[in-house]
């Protein structure tokens, strides 16, 4: 096999990843003199912050990614390639990938991060996690699937299981999908689902530390938890779920609840390559980098985004793993990696920090902007304009805005498809 | 288990099928007084004639389909249940499914037809049908696949095989689906797989009758080939396919085609039950029924669509099987079961031909209308404004409108996402 690439005078950047820190990277090296080759297992790029909405029936899955061949149609010696990465050998300057090795000269690795189970191989194959557009169809087809067979089901306690939905993980992905989750019981259920009774639905949000959305203010935090809590969300702090068996997700305090689905967006852990040793590894399995995103002893192999830990003093222990730091890294390293090529000084990476935000449901969001704090209505609104701008393409912009204002003025979740499961969900069915 | 459907004192309506007649016919019975249990074996409806576009990527899945509680919102004494159908035991008025048994006063069978392999297991499963939403996107990401393999492919006869795409089956869909690729082929290989060469694409279209679309005029036919050979698609008439090994397609003449992908469009079969005889099925497995639908011998049982066999003065072989016959055929027999209920005598069905269409391609359609025959761009314009009117929803509507001048100011195809492999395409893949 092999990759199937010309040869060339000029060097070789390899971007392992198209997520948000690749795809900037890739981007602002258009009309620079590189040959660049950037690696995805998938042959779109995803955009995850409104993940949840495709879980929730809100969203086509369509709207929220991109495929790369068309992102990067006109650029002169790019190359995309489908594959998976499974080493870096340093000392040879290749990779070793699933269609073969790859040298390069420079080397970025951006593959982010996959859904951290803690160990819990039970759990691993039965909860659900939300890290992918394909784990989000998944999720659909589960809730979509359990109210049908709540409709028809004559046992009590069975019926209940089926309509309880446990979300483990309080941050930002557990709160948005605990909210539309919640709209789904008040506007959709009743509606679509006579035959259900809306007050059966029980959504548990459970977490682990004492606030809801830690990573964030504490007055964003306590606006979520009021928000959550006002649309019946049962918000369980300082509670973790230990085990899911026998149909029950088991907490750490003994209690258990009745449950078909655990969706599980508890943590996350950096993706791991061969070659590159724990000890160069910090904490949650990040790679450690200097000011440069500069491996140790690696002058041209550089990590980015969420895969990479990178300190600095603001950040003691590291950036948060949100798009706009890898965002800023990958625009930064573009420059810097021209800078190498004409022996120019590097610049060492700063992060600027224009806020964070976290949506609550229909019209609700929490934001904690430079200097102010925002939320409810006018929060939503500049959540809205901050994803908008971040997705590609002009008709992906029309197409969320059209399933947004629709589902906003009728509360309206249209896409309620059950499509074909796939394996790894009928595996989990049959227990 | 079981329905867990109110009794009622309403004579129950029972239809098996929301396809084009099951839908017309369950939407033309709001209001009377009959209790309505729709069962269908997936949760929404589908369009199939468009279909071919969301297996070359021009249109989004959820563009074509409408869940069916979202349809039936607002219905009393209407009830939707997720479900196959096994067998119709007449003489006690029930019906046996895979979630129970269920009593009809009226029966409706409307379930259509499925892919007929005619017999060869190894085409069944190795080959490509498209009659679903499910197997277009399987065809989609097959293509799409097959594509990024080909951009690494080093082996000259591996790389031709994965570039060539057999269709066997000139019928409308046959000739749809040649129309798109060709498009594909010459407007989107180019900018998104510059590795590959356009001209290494074959498209075969593999016919066993004289004519493609054998269904439609003569004109019709011989300009639908005109416009499929002017796009590259090399047609091939009176062959058949008899084989599919070894990366093979084999055809009857002894000659063979080496392929990744052979899409199967080129029969239907009428679904079966239990408990109906052969003896009271036609040709193609289509249940006989009088001018009334009614199955003979059965004065509450009826069938409409595709799976019926009804004869009349214009059509002594049967009606096609075509979305007109379904929808006139549900509608008449909404009306006649208020009919029986009323006492009044029914009315017998004459099938109005309000015309045919087949599209080939971005501008160009074959139409035999009323008394007129259309080609071209006025076709394709025709052919545009009733499928869109068709669709279910305003949203719908926009939605598909929107895709489709896209589609036609920029030849772009923009959903181009290869989505988790199903285990059935991964069986296929293992070969």
């Amino acid at each position: 096999m092999g990759f199937n690439i010309a040869d060339t005078d000029k060097k070789r950047v390899v971007i392992i990843g198209g997520g948000f820190g690749g795809l900037k990277l890739a981007n602002r090296l258009k009309g620079s003199n590189f040959q660049i080759v950037l690696i995805d297992k998938n042959n779109y790029h995803q955009f995850p912050p409104l993940l949840y909405q495709v879980a929730s029936s809100g969203l086509e899955s369509s709207s929220i990614s991109f495929p790369f061949r068309k992102i990067f149609q006109k650029r002169k010696d790019f190359y995309f390639r489908l594959a998976e990465v499974k080493a870096v050998v340093r000392e040879k300057n290749l990779i070793l990938t699933s269609i073969g090795e790859l040298k390069y000269d420079y080397l970025i690795i951006a593959s982010g991060t996959v859904t951290n189970f803690f160990g819990n191989e039970v759990i691993q194959s039965r909860a659900l996690p939300m890290k992918t557009i394909e784990e989000a169809l998944i999720l659909r087809n589960t809730l979509l699937s359990n109210f049908e067979k709540a409709t028809i089901c004559t046992d009590p306690k069975e019926k209940q299981a089926l309509m309880n939905v446990v979300i483990v993980g309080g941050g930002a992905t557990g709160v948005e999908i605990s909210g539309v989750l919640a709209e789904m019981k008040h506007f959709v259920l009743p509606k679509d689902y006579p035959d259900l009774k809306q007050s059966e639905m029980n959504i548990y949000l459970v977490e682990g530390s004492p606030h809801l959305l830690a990573a964030m203010s504490e007055e964003a935090s306590d606006n979520a938890k009021r928000f959550l809590e006002g649309m019946g969300v049962k918000v369980m702090l300082q509670k973790k779920v230990v085990d899911y068996k026998d149909g029950k997700a088991i907490l750490d305090d003994g209690n258990s609840i009745e449950t078909k689905t655990v969706v599980w967006v508890s943590g996350v852990t950096a993706t791991r390559f061969e070659q590159i040793d724990n000890k160069e590894l910090g904490r949650g399995g990040r790679i450690l980098v200097n000011e440069y995103n500069q491996l140790h002893g690696s002058g041209n192999v550089f990590a980015i985004g969420d895969v990479c830990l990178q300190t600095e003093t603001d950040y003691p222990n590291g950036h948060p793993q949100v798009a706009q730091v890898a965002i800023q890294q990958g625009l930064l390293l573009a420059d810097n990696l021209k800078r190498l090529e004409s022996g120019e000084p590097l610049k060492p990476f700063h992060y600027k920090n224009l806020g964070t935000l976290a949506t609550v449901g229909r019209n609700k969001a929490v934001a904690d902007l430079h200097k102010v704090k925002l939320h409810g209505f006018i929060a939503w609104l500049v959540w809205m304009g901050v994803h908008l701008r971040s997705i590609l393409g002009v008709k992906n912009k029309i197409m969320v805005l059209i399933e947004w204002v629709w589902s906003y003025f009728t509360y309206d979740q249209s896409i309620r498809l059950i499509l074909f499961i796939p394996k790894k969900e009928r595996d989990k069915q049959e227990d």
